[in-house]
């Protein structure tokens, strides 16, 4: 990731305390926040200082390390683990992180403890940055075979819906690491960002990309189908909360919206994801409950309402895009088709 | 319409003055006012106090009116038409009621100016109110048909886009006329409301469904898709700003969209609209100019904007959805298949 001009991670290490950046105001205001205590550390994931699950998930690893860096016994350890795992009880990353910290330290003396949770610490990012890494390199191979089919090949343009950057990440993001990386070969790419509403996480991907200089213009969310229309729109590439072994991907509310526009306009539609989201045991998308998020998110804007008091609305957070619409997964493996066959095959699952 | 459950219209002939709505208020508050000049219906047609092609051109009959009652000379007939033509120069509506304002009054002397204007104004209410309705009866036979068909019958869930109810009308509106009608016959419907980024519409249908008594619930665009996919969506019914002759619609944007997802899900999609949206010469949607509006609409809420300086928005306002997607035409003459056979029937109109 860059920012104003600098490369850097979400998370950076700088002796025993993190610097990170309040996301609750970016995209107006770039503010870094460091954090040096566990309590900090459970702050910023609770209160959103910082979102996306890898990010939630680095942060509580450094969280777990300063408080070993203050009390290494057993019990300091359990209410450090206890205490950063109910900040946001949801967030799969989240729990992975900590259980990740608590193989590496528990067997281990008090004294010899908060080396080894840093240690673990910064393998748990360098692991992220890694996979995000793989993953943008195969997506970019899907660029340019795009690109090359294009018969006007000044400009690559691509539709991303919600925030799969370098914000949700500890560097380049899923769906948009790929963007990063064309753009980065100088190859020229435009990105139409989604909004997103209700929480508008358009503003932080486009935020995102201005700061590492990509071309990038806001749409609303109806907009996307007109483009693909008007052929202004030649590869769509999304993240993905869960991916079901059929194919199947659950993302953020309005993706299976985009998917049909895309398929409608012979549009390629991709999927990028780390191996983590593969949900191998569930078959069957009406087998996912749908996350219903407060009414709120639409009936106020900036906490002021905007309707009567009294108006109902209903948030749901994720829909499901049926493999059918999507061309390709994109993981830190390689590209493959949505299919059960598709991902056995890259990662040599048996039948 | 019913507004604080007294029967009305969205234009109300008071002596010589008109009783409107302040649109800009709406839906937080409600706020009648009187308008008795040529300068104070050009005004609220200007800046938008009210809005929706019927409206403005009801509101401009009554202006003309207002100013022949002062000055019934030539030089202050064409002085009124240009001034309110002036007002909305994009809005049809607007210049058909003007010239049959101008119609009705040009042939006769000054002193019966005043008084054959007021008659046709009031002439141009009813109309409009009369085709609404006509639209409102035929949308309830096909909301009827719906109905047998489910199995569970004890709601109609209708989802509708943007706002084409009785604050865009006179009376009724036309999408929303055959709810109002469903409702009124005690058959229990319940309206999906698209908030309609990025000027919120649905707030507006919100309010108006609200006053009526028609259960309501406003949901992001993003989310008619899922809904669609869960089961919840018996029937899509929305407005047109043009209707091509092949059966194309062109409306607002986000429409497309839903019909796609419509479609996906065997999920009937129809039109509602008055002869007058019909563009009997344009054949091919691609001649069709789609208005991009101010880029404020989407980086601002409120007057404040909520991305960083130089963000680049694209906000263009409506979208096609092509004739293959929309299972049917509701006109104030009866339903017929979204194409020019349809439609020419339908209008006894030659090949």
């Amino acid at each position: 990731m860059k920012l104003n001009g600098q490369k850097r991670r979400s998370v950076l290490l700088k002796d025993k305390s993190i610097e990170i950046f309040d996301q609750r105001v970016l995209p107006l205001e770039i503010k870094p926040v460091t954090l040096k205590t566990l309590e900090e550390a459970a702050t910023a994931i609770r209160e959103m200082w910082v979102r996306g699950a890898p990010l939630i998930g680095a942060t509580a690893a450094y969280g777990l390390s300063f408080a070993l860096g203050k009390d290494a016994s057993d019990a300091a350890l359990t209410k450090a683990y206890d205490t950063l795992l109910a900040t946001r009880p949801t967030a799969i990353n989240l729990k992975w992180a900590l259980d990740e910290m608590m193989q590496a330290v528990k067997g281990l003396k008090p004294e010899q403890r908060e080396a080894a949770a840093y240690t673990r610490a910064a393998a748990i990012c360098d692991e992220e940055v890694g996979i995000n890494d793989a993953i943008g390199k195969n997506g970019l191979a899907v660029f340019k075979d795009i690109l090359a089919k294009k018969k006007d090949k000044s400009v690559l343009n691509i539709l991303t819906h919600c925030n799969a950057g370098w914000l949700a990440c500890v560097d380049w993001g899923t769906a948009l690491a790929p963007i990063y990386m064309a753009h980065d070969e100088g190859i020229k790419v435009h990105v139409w960002v989604d909004e997103t509403r209700p929480r508008n996480q358009g503003a932080l991907t486009s935020f995102e990309l201005t700061q590492h200089g990509v071309p990038n213009t806001v749409i609303v969310d109806n907009a996307g189908g007109l483009l693909m229309q008007q052929g202004k729109v030649d590869v769509v590439i999304v993240g993905t909360d869960r991916t079901l072994a059929n194919g199947d991907v659950c993302n953020k509310i309005g993706t299976y919206l985009k998917a049909l526009a895309a398929k409608d306009n012979n549009v390629p539609f991709y999927v990028a994801l780390p191996y983590t989201t593969i949900d191998w045991s569930t078959k069957d998308a009406s087998h996912i409950e749908i996350e219903n998020r407060s009414e709120n998110e639409i009936l106020e804007l900036g906490g002021q309402p905007i309707y009567p008091a009294g108006t109902k609305a209903l948030n749901p957070a994720f829909d499901i895009t049926p493999a059918r619409l999507i061309t390709g997964l994109i993981t830190e493996q390689g590209v493959c088709k949505a299919s059960l066959e598709g991902l056995r095959n890259l990662y040599k699952k048996a039948a």
